[in-house]
């Protein structure tokens, strides 16, 4: 291409009257020109005055373009002597051969294996509203009037620390708050000092395992258990060893015992998702398992604020005297998932260090938030609200249980119905829990079958996870009755077939 | 201990007229009693009726700690028999001799290697407000009323959908807001599908090193750069092979090219931390190695909506034409940071799965927050900020060079001030810009030394980090004026003694 070519080139490609200003057409053109290969370098383009004319277009519209193209590299002026196309272009001789056909590697290979293994695991659900889905609370029952007035007093007058970056281990008057209820509540020993404020259960377990384990390390889970703990203690580099659980909680057999782990993940208050309690024993084994071998002890104390039968549990935290264990809670069920608020309280020796790991690991910040949640918990409004849901919620579950056992009595069997937001619903041996999941979900009720929760395949027990706590109490009946046609019919089916 | 004894116990450790409920002080002697082995299984506790008696207590106070006991495991109520302590004392022969003496292994090693290296590093500092702290805009401006009032009218009547778990690429109508933005202030070939809202930087890192690099690949970084970088990726399980940057940007010598690495990480449009803009040839060249050698180009476009010398350059993703460039952008400079809202654009074919693995490590919500981002957006408050504090901002650089030419010209060098919030004022070599920035910290001056930016120290360059954005003009002269002050002492100090 010459310098009248360019002319005739734009000339033809110029669209006038369309969406696009003349400017910015003109840059584009050249600049496609140039990255094509028909305007080659030490190519001379024309002088700005000459080409407005040409293009009949003002001379301000052809040096937008150029300035443009100059500052990007495209074009360079030489004092003087006019306007150039720059070599930019790559030296192809320089970079190494392809390693085969780019193409079609780049096709069968975009994620890696441990990206393919993290999408391959049952997870988070596409819905997360509505009946029966496990673990939402009623958030249509949050206060937003108050929640809304104390967001209002911070931001009239919005001090700048609550907007920069903040402290790796949360607001101080938050700390505060969770560790003063985490001492009357869950028997929790700590002080404000022990308490980091996170983005949640995901985060707070990235951090401990990241801080305390290499890569590789094993870690002793639940089976089943939560798909989260699962996914993130495994992209942390973790190998996973799924221990049964029964009525006692997680069993730790001899032959596991003989080989300490790095980790035990537990949720001793309320097992998820089967829901029995640790027992005494296994409790008094587990700790003093982990003092002798130097293990950490990851208690996921995720919804116990809500027991509805006898008084409330202790902390496994709280029976510990050797500082083993890492106890870890979350807002999203006493107030709304979507707060993205959970804490974990550490051992006084690693506070300090949690804290700057946060900080380097996630940034940290959200202390305009912190904040309207600390006053919303020095006021009392956040044990009034658990109160309030813990009786919302007792009376829904006794709804479901009584559906379940007008429905489905002697053919399915609630059970960890005693604390939080969930019961498991076991059916039969050989149920396709999945299927009637499935079909439950085509009629607009979500569930989540049981077995998808079991690392072991040939342990899987099936049944389907039910979350009362946000479906209204009249329509429990209804639902559920749904529901309960849906597995009558699915079991029925399959009877039939096998 | 026998059934007298227990009460005689009691009676001795009993507080009256104390702080600690009756009901509450026997519960914690009978279970340190039992947790202690003075009170040994199979023992039985005296009936309820009588232990008041024997206490002086109300018999409710005596049932209510037994009832806790009994719930919790630590007794046993045998029907028609009374209460047993329960026999829940580890089986202490079961567990396996300890490796060694678990007092001083468990000092000398509470954190993992990996744990150690993270907090090794330079970081997030513990003072992030005050001149010249790099890299914090000036949020004394944010106009909190207009974001106050968006946010109140959400809050009144607060939907379902914007408190609970919310999509993993984030809510729909900020990801159009961000693409509409992207598209036309930087470029950005893209569409709302393609973006994913994060919670900064660290966890789009953290979300595509995971997703796309096994353990072990190799990640190409710039010497120096941002410690986040270094630090996500390292805990990513990626090895990261420094560059080193001139002022063309990343530099790719012959034998780093010869061996493809998986990632390439780089800031093209404002390098950091010291500033050059990549040039045209060399961002054609590194596209055309990516697309050849299926490289994933991490372009980290930070600060670039502050640019203040000539037009804005385009983003290396909007040069690309094979796909390979993942995006990453924030509001932590053109808002707050303690927002902490990022965003990432991914490849069209990318896009749904990058959605979901960020719901599957990281859960996802804050839905209620984006909605308020999306409205300023929309409203166009953003645009209308980021004009505003770009004119702020010139004038405040030109403010701060104009006073670094004063005090210190001839002795030290501003690079980088093209755009963004900091420039790097480099120091003659062999300063050392550690004791500098300790010294004047002493001050109450901030600054970052350059040096620990490195992560080859043979090639570190002395200089500090300066932000301007948040410092009052009026204030420059005179803190800068500090600085200089302090920086000339040094300087003039390690002379006589070197």
């Amino acid at each position: 291409m010459s310098e009248v070519s360019i002319s005739d080139y734009l000339l033809t490609h110029l669209e006038r009257g369309g969406g696009v200003p003349m400017n910015r057409q003109l840059y584009g053109l050249l600049r496609d020109g140039i990255l094509g290969g028909a305007m080659l370098p030490g190519l001379r383009v024309p002088p700005s005055r000459a080409l407005a004319v040409d293009l009949a277009v003002s001379r301000n519209t052809v040096t937008y373009a150029y300035d443009q193209l100059i500052a990007e590299g495209y074009l360079e002026a030489r004092t003087g002597d006019g306007t150039y196309v720059a070599d930019t272009e790559p030296d192809v001789a320089r970079l190494p051969a392809a390693a085969g056909d780019a193409a079609e590697a780049a096709e069968s290979s975009l994620l890696s294996g441990r990206g393919e293994r993290l999408l391959s695991g049952t997870g988070a659900s596409s819905a997360q509203w509505g009946a029966f889905m496990p673990g939402i609370p009623d958030i249509t029952r949050f206060p937003n009037e108050v929640w809304s007035k104390l967001q209002a007093r911070h931001w009239r007058r919005i001090a700048p620390g609550l907007l920069t970056y903040g402290d790796g281990a949360g607001y101080q008057p938050l700390r505060e708050a969770i560790a003063g209820h985490l001492r009357t509540a869950r028997s929790v020993n700590c002080t404000a000092e022990q308490v980091i404020v996170t983005s949640g259960t995901h985060q707070s377990i990235q951090l401990a395992s990241t801080l305390l384990g290499e890569m590789g390390d094993t870690a002793w889970i639940e089976d089943p258990c939560y798909w989260g703990t699962r996914n993130v203690i495994r992209s942390s580099g973790l190998a996973p060893l799924p221990l049964p659980v029964d009525e006692e909680g997680m069993q730790m057999p001899e032959e596991a015992l003989r080989t300490p782990p790095r980790f035990i993940f537990v949720t001793p208050s309320h097992q998820y998702p089967l829901g029995p309690v640790m027992s005494l024993a296994r409790r008094r084994l587990l700790l003093e398992y982990a003092a002798r071998n130097q293990v950490w002890v990851i208690e996921d104390d995720y919804d116990s604020e809500f027991r509805y039968s006898g008084p409330p549990l202790a902390s496994l935290q709280g029976l510990d005297s050797h500082e083993r264990v890492i106890y870890l809670g979350t807002f999203s069920k006493t107030l709304f998932p979507g707060l993205r608020i959970g804490f974990m309280v550490v051992p006084s020796a690693l506070a300090s260090r949690f804290a700057r790991a946060n900080a380097e690991l996630f940034r940290d910040g959200q202390s305009f938030l912190h904040a309207v949640l600390a006053d919303f918990m020095h006021e009392g409004h956040f044990s009034s609200h658990v109160r309030k849901m813990r009786q919302l919620y007792a009376e829904r579950l006794a709804c479901l249980q009584a559906a379940i056992h007008t429905e489905l009595g002697g053919i399915a069997l609630p059970s960890g119905g005693d604390a939080g937001l969930h019961l498991a619903l076991g059916l039969p041996a050989g149920a396709n829990d999945t299927a009637i999941s499935q079909a439950a979900k085509s009629r607009g009720i979500l569930t989540r079958p049981l077995s998808a929760y079991y690392a072991e395949p040939s342990s899987a027990r099936p049944g389907l996870m039910l979350g009362y706590a946000a479906v209204p109490t009249e329509r429990i009946p209804v639902l559920f009755g749904q529901l309960a046609e849906e597995i009558r019919g699915q079991l029925c089916h399959s009877d039939t077939h096998t």
